[in-house]
């Protein structure tokens, strides 16, 4: 499981009183960076090896301006050139808002998915989500 | 069906050179304008009555910043006090991406779901997805 | 000078209920889309030549969601490889922000700043501020 | 002085592959949030007393994704009801940004600027440019 802590924005807040919700399509890209991180050395756009296919995001709770808020980020499908992050969001304890992310190993030179080595599926598979 | 043509902004490209992904609840929001309308006339923010509840996209081509992208949004589903909005991105003639916002009813006062009256209900209604 | 209309999105509002400041250059830069034309024929990203050295934006009244903004941008100074372009955006026949961007005719490759040819400063005095 | 690390995201990118100038306003506005509490107990936003009043950005350098920004805040003039935040980006020891914020004490109830009582001014004074 990845943690990233976020602090709300001003701007990211809505005429509501909370945090927009289509801020969290950003947070929970955010969060994914340790993943980018396996797959991407230093994080060298130039050298980006992933496309998202999907993102749903479920909004639970309000999220409040003013206090952290805690993304836990996990891997919960491995296929042979894509994977699903499950992601969570956390603040004061409370489960705000969940999603999920569809990623492809992906070529942009040649614009065709490839094959996920093993050597990254090992990694990926230390953070999947533990059997409950 | 309601349409919302919209041009890229060079601040929402990426540095893979095309529209972030993130960027797509955010457009999809703007094109669900007309149907904030129905439930809040003038789209007074003092008296919203609508929450989020999900979103989900799925990105289907890359989106290029230099040229104009329509949204066409239905109403797919329309439940007691919930209902589904299906939205398509098209540029150039191309299907880019499509989603789906399920959206709630709500009294922000009470913090409580609230029964669709007949009158939004056959607004909603008129724009349903075609029978194909 | 260059009109563009915008129509206020519900993601840039923020929780004093009016649009948030940080979202005006992000507006006047979409509205300086037609100077980016004369730089960069098609918008291509990849043809480049611009970079912004400065921008200065005054938030002169408050900015509702719900009712569309016109933004008029005019060339004010001319350098040899650099100009300034002057910006207002008006919501109901007031006044709302104005702002000033410099930006530099600038070659990406080698990093350096490139003199504005005189094809292109023609087109850019055609939308200079007229004497007032 | 203010300090506030921030990690770049992959959605402030743009496609030159660097982080989007209109995302510095963003930043600024972020690295303020210690100002905004000396203002706002609590970063209550029902009992925000602050506006506005002009931003102005200098891109000094390239900023890029993939390495952490440190934002440095300071108080660089005190005026009756406002006072100015002198803001610097620093990116791997090198200054990348550099702006100043014109800020209101301010009563949103009747829409009027208020003194800066001796108390706040005391604090901001405590994080005003040392004499260089």
């Amino acid at each position: 499981m990845f943690k990233q802590k976020l602090q709300p924005r001003f701007a990211e807040t809505d005429a509501l009183g909370h945090i927009n919700n289509a801020v969290l399509p950003v947070w929970f890209e955010q969060a994914r960076t340790p993943i980018f991180e396996i797959f991407v050395p230093k994080l060298d756009v130039k050298k980006w090896t992933l496309i998202l296919a999907k993102i749903e995001v479920e909004f639970v709770q309000e999220i409040f301006y003013g206090t952290n808020v805690e993304i836990h980020s996990y891997i919960e499908k491995i296929g042979n050139s894509s994977f699903v992050a499950y992601q969570e969001a956390w603040q004061s304890e409370r489960l705000v808002a969940k999603g999920r992310a569809t990623m492809v190993h992906f070529d942009h030179a040649v614009k065709k998915s490839i094959l996920i080595p093993d050597m990254i599926r090992n990694q990926l598979v230390e953070h999947s989500i533990p059997p409950s």
